[in-house]
């Protein structure tokens, strides 16, 4: 395929294209992604897309790999801030009840992730990078068993709130977090 | 499209075709489903595929019904045999760590269900009541907020295993369960 000249060194083009592939999988789901409809949201030529990358497996990868690293950040960057248990566990209430993450937006990116990963192994590592960042900044402040099962509530919880009409009460999310992690787990 | 006359009123062609349809929905994703690779997998003809269902989305409709009706079945069966709390619980831990449910085709097919559902809206009514029909199950024993709780571990612990190489321990699911469920949350 031969391009035609493009700023091909332009240092936003890369990250212009993963953040126009997120939007893509968002409304269109994994397999509702082209090069072309990237293309056309990021506003870059077709041709450029070629150049960053490899191929549909290699830009997902890149794409899914940058949301789970966002969301990691803004993770570690809520735990991080906590300077006391009591706070941390009000961050992971938050994180679950507030739209910090638990958008409708993110929740679809999460389950376009599960599907593709299961269906291509080599995308699992970045669902589990993902997992072991979560559980390193609950590791802040929980022991590894405890943050373990806070992030599978944080999960667990997030699936049902997008699935469900009603969102479970932030006095109820409270009270699950609280029974997970009052006491040390072991 | 005309057909070539079939055994149209085979009372079991309807639901060979929807265990067909799970079949390739496992192996391949739900945009990898095709009426002609469910007919050559359920051993139909193709043209006995648009007498029983109106169209794809029709098909995938009945097939993840079908899916969450066996699991919610499932679930209430394990859950029904148990005479006390703590029966209860040990099934609930069943559940999660034991092959009963979460195999990795059960799994496969859920990712895919929340992928699809969250494109469709049409089909979040059967995420949601497969999450009523486990409440229900699990309200046998437990109070509602005990129920959604363990109900969000299932989840939660479930999609964890399935990502991570290892497996989260039974003492340790265990211990989630009891903690989730050894007082009245109210």
């Amino acid at each position: 395929m031969t391009s035609k000249p493009t700023r091909r060194h332009d240092p936003e083009r890369r990250s212009r294209i993963i953040a126009a592939t997120l939007d893509v999988i968002a409304e269109q789901g994994v397999d509702g992604t082209s090069h072309r409809r990237v293309a056309a949201a990021a506003g870059v030529p077709l041709g450029s897309m070629t150049y960053h990358f490899q191929g549909m497996d290699d830009l997902l990868f890149a794409a899914f790999e940058q949301f789970t690293l966002s969301v990691a950040a803004l993770f570690e960057a809520r735990l991080s801030a906590a300077r006391t248990v009591e706070e941390a566990r009000d961050a992971v209430v938050d994180l679950i009840s507030g739209e910090v993450w638990a958008s409708s937006r993110n929740m679809a990116l999460t389950f376009e992730l599960y599907a593709y990963a299961n269906r291509k192994p080599a995308v699992r590592q970045i669902m589990s990078n993902w997992m072991a960042g979560s559980r390193k900044a609950l590791g802040r402040h929980f022991d590894l068993a405890t943050a373990r099962a806070l992030d599978m509530a944080i999960e667990g919880i997030t699936i049902h709130n997008a699935v469900e009409a009603d969102a479970i009460p932030r006095a109820e999310v409270e009270r699950i977090v609280a029974r997970l992690s009052e006491r040390p787990a072991r």
